[in-house]
């Protein structure tokens, strides 16, 4: 389980195929030099390969636990943490003003990837703080800003996001926790909440929690939800952690992985919290939380396909049957496409994430509009890798893919939370097709005319590959005018299928211009993923072109197994 | 949890799809008539559904353990295997001289789905009992038959297969466990065995190890390897189990899944062993183990799918989410695609189960050209989608999907273990594209011809369906002239893609019959696989026609992540 972070295969891409060079031409983002960003990339690389890959095993062997109503995390875990804390990874995207480095999102996110492939149960402590922190600079009041965002951004407190109830996973609006005012501006918030990450933790001094809750005018639905700030310490008068609130862990989920990762139902029984935005305007402040957290997560799926797939290869390396099965066709095959995957989707993660940073840097809707296409897919089709090449990694080691000890079933029973939180994997593809094309699929044509233009440009050098993905594409452009003509419930049937169609073409525009602008192993590499992974785009889009007719036929008692004569 | 056996499923299979009433035409099948086909269903279906499914969570909540050398196995499996051996079940197709029923491998394989859906860990048990029985029926002496037979049929007694080693996985003739000619007729076995499924048991009074070991003068690789019987207990001169023999279990695996199942590693020291078969001709009595256990893991598969849709089918009835979740559309797609992928692989399953049948009732070398090349198909497609099914199970969950509490995880934990043991899924499809069309690719032919036919038969009454099969199956028999042509290797880079495509053809041919012999659900469910399922054989077979070239460019590095400037 020697994980080594992939640094130079991240440099390559942010430097050769998603632009981002071009972040340090803004004044925004002008610190963003190559030598800045090589340096962090080299400089968490290293804490991730030495010091956080290592506790991955311990988190899953000995998982958090609640002893007394307090947590104890796994072994190693606060010493992990503050390694994190301490290369100043926290705040490496947020506000120099309180204490971040203000570098752009496509190098915390390079940076999120090694730390989740190293030890994913532990990263998403700074993951969520990072969106804590987010969500803070946008929407928080100065005087919580000065109070929480230094603490969040050295790493001595760190940050939950609360929003599912029993009731109410997916649907937000349907919440049922309540928030009352109360005569210091303050409120007063009671509820339960389940599934909160790290909802407790003994690696800071205190934990931020972010709870959406509903005041007593606060209408139905989404529009009547406001966010709040529930430290589980309340801040003393000099900021230093002081009196408890009134909320507890009720209990940690016992779950098929990320075992070092404390997955808590919390109760909130009259805490006291502190507004974040506007009364009523706490899902405004949450989706800013929660679309650097899609994006997060999605590089989690990189990052665990990138440890899974390593150890995969070392094995097939070193496992002789009949000769070393890494000459074997089809563990080749099934190790050749995991690696194409991870690059397509890596190249997809860290597309999004420049393109928020241009957004950023420049305002530009365009950009902005970019940014929030490539959200969705870059969440779905990451974590979709992450799933398929941990899957493939216990299937190359065979029967010792199965047995615990090896860990190659770790990454697999980790990695498989990520299709599911921040949004399943379908949540995603329906926002793609309704939300991102609501636009009249403008921002979908522009990325595709940029890739057909792609496509033409490398056509001489590169004719068969550069035709396949110009097919592909023009063939994406044609289903994607379809879609725009279908309703709404007609465009979720092929939500799925089309958002893999998308990402895959992506990864065949991304493969190509590596193809051009790198080596022969970037070649090789293109051949594969033209070969064996883009091909299913057509299938994908027949699937999505198949709409509803088919799904309304079907009797509920058919799925269940009961057919009619 | 609520797994309820799918009797009227599988009869629907039998009766319309797959040729079953015929066997009842034959003198060795003459008692296989349709009411006795339905009795024993109905039976084994209410113990399945009854007595095991309620077993299934003890397995994994409290595994089988080794105390001071003995077994412990999980609360509630002594009850459970003693009532399908009342029931009969583990001699269902054995030979009634010695106490079995002589039913066809479709009922029993219809049997054992049933039961691997219900308790896939304690099934594992008669599985294997069952695979030694015939080994033993095939190959062994009178005097092994008449001592043996009774006990393992009655379920008194029950059998392990030992091939694996730890240098020796699916390289079998690497393996180093040796074997002595004693004076008394008997063998000496020495070596160690891993991965040996229900190695011991408390829940049968003696266990029959058929172990693989070489001989002094057994030449190298598979050629030289010759099989034992080696009881745990060596019976005595009434045939009861008498003195403990020399073998002993060292340890049991920690494993993703299957806990209630003990894998072993077992030690041979010296054991007084029996041969059967011949010296030196160990492995043909082995493959007659591994062929009807290959399709016997196909069907654990299909079973841990169809109870894990019925509990996702279940799940999405009752949870709300603006409306319940099995009326959205994505939730739709999922579980309907899931419905019909188990239609086709039970229907798969079972098509090959009656070919094994046809070939034993009439000898006959065409049915026995098809059961071989159906078994890869079967075994590969078949615990394919039960991966699949299962991961469909966790997603429809959501968050819910991956506490343990619920049981959705521990089918994805369970089934995993199905495409890598019984010969992983790319030895099967090796086996496939290798040995199966060694024949000049006339098994494979035959069969398309029929599918061919079947589509043009079909095409009046349901024009579109058939000629989407029509046309796949067309492309198919292309792609199948074209993987003859190819050398070795060639094939075997391509062979798991042509695997899947096949097998998604076939399932489209099954599907097409059930449109046409079934009611108004299996048109629609028809059409579920025509729009969702069947599309992907094209994207397969681009990637199998892809052959060796890309994999050969790709340097060991690059499958690591290093690429070269």
């Amino acid at each position: 389980m020697a994980y080594t972070a992939p640094v130079e295969q991240i440099s390559f891409i942010l430097n050769n195929i998603v632009g981002f060079p071009e972040l340090a031409n803004s004044e925004r983002f002008a610190d963003a030099t190559s030598e800045t960003a090589e340096a962090i990339l080299s400089e968490a690389g290293k804490m991730a390969t030495n010091v956080l890959a290592p506790l991955n095993r311990n988190g899953d062997e000995h998982p958090a636990v609640l002893e007394n109503g307090k947590l104890r995390s796994s072994p190693g875990y606060a010493e992990g943490f503050r390694a994190i804390a301490e290369g100043g990874w926290i705040g490496l995207p947020a506000n120099p003003d309180y204490g971040g480095m203000g570098l752009p999102q496509a190098l915390n996110m390079s940076v999120s990837e090694m730390m989740a492939g190293a030890c994913l149960s532990l990263q998403l402590n700074p993951l969520l703080t990072q969106g804590q922190i987010e969500a803070l600079e946008h929407h928080a009041s100065d005087e919580l800003k000065s109070l929480y965002l230094p603490k969040l951004i050295s790493g001595e407190w760190s940050g939950t996001m609360n929003l599912t109830e029993p009731g109410a996973g997916s649907d937000v609006g349907a919440l049922s926790s309540k928030a009352e005012r109360n005569d210091d501006g303050t409120y007063s918030v009671t509820g339960q909440k389940i599934f909160i990450t790290w909802g407790d933790s003994d690696v800071t001094e205190n934990v931020c929690h972010l709870v959406l809750a509903r005041l007593p005018d606060g209408g139905k639905g989404t529009k009547g939800i406001s966010l709040f700030m529930v430290p589980k310490l309340i801040p003393d008068a000099e900021g230093n952690p002081g009196v408890a609130n009134s909320l507890k862990v009720v209990s940690l989920e016992e779950k098929l992985g990320i075992h070092g990762s404390p997955t808590c139902v919390m109760s909130y029984d009259g805490a006291t919290g502190w507004l974040v935005g506007k009364e009523h305007g706490g899902m405004a402040a949450m989706f800013t939380m929660m679309n650097v957290a899609r994006l997060g997560v999605g590089m989690q799926g990189v990052g665990v396909a990138e440890a899974a797939l390593q150890q995969a290869v070392a094995y097939a390396h070193d496992r002789n049957q009949m000769g070393p099965i890494i000459q074997h066709p089809d563990v080749r095959r099934m190790l050749a496409t995991a690696r194409a995957e991870i690059f397509a989707a890596r190249a997809i993660c860290l597309a999004c994430a420049t393109a928020i940073d241009m957004e950023i840097a420049t305002g530009d809707a365009e950009h902005a509009a970019r940014a929030a296409f490539l959200t969705p897919i870059a969440k779905a089709y990451g974590t979709d890798v992450g799933c398929r090449v941990a899957d493939t990694g216990v299937q190359v080691h065979g029967g010792m893919g199965y047995v615990e000890e090896t860990g190659a079933a770790q990454y697999l029973r980790d990695v498989r939370i990520t299709p599911i939180y921040e949004g399943t994997n379908g949540i995603q593809a329906m926002d793609l097709v309704g939300r991102k094309l609501s636009d009249g699929g403008e921002a979908a044509m522009r990325l595709l005319d940029e890739i057909l233009d792609g496509a033409k440009a490398v056509q001489p050098s590169h004719p068969d590959l550069a035709n396949q993905v110009w097919q592909a594409a023009e063939t994406l452009r044609e289903a994607t005018q379809e879609m725009l003509e279908r309703d709404m419930a007609e465009r979720f049937a092929g939500a799925v299928p089309y958002l893999s169609a998308f990402a895959r073409v992506l990864g065949g525009a991304y493969h190509l211009k590596a193809a051009q602008n790198g080596g022969a192993d970037h070649l090789a590499l293109a051949r594969v993923y033209m070969a064996r992974v883009l091909p299913r785009y057509a299938s994908d889009l027949v699937e999505a072109q198949a709409g509803l007719a088919d799904l309304s036929q079907i009797d509920d008692a058919v799925l269940a197994g009961e057919f009619r004569a």
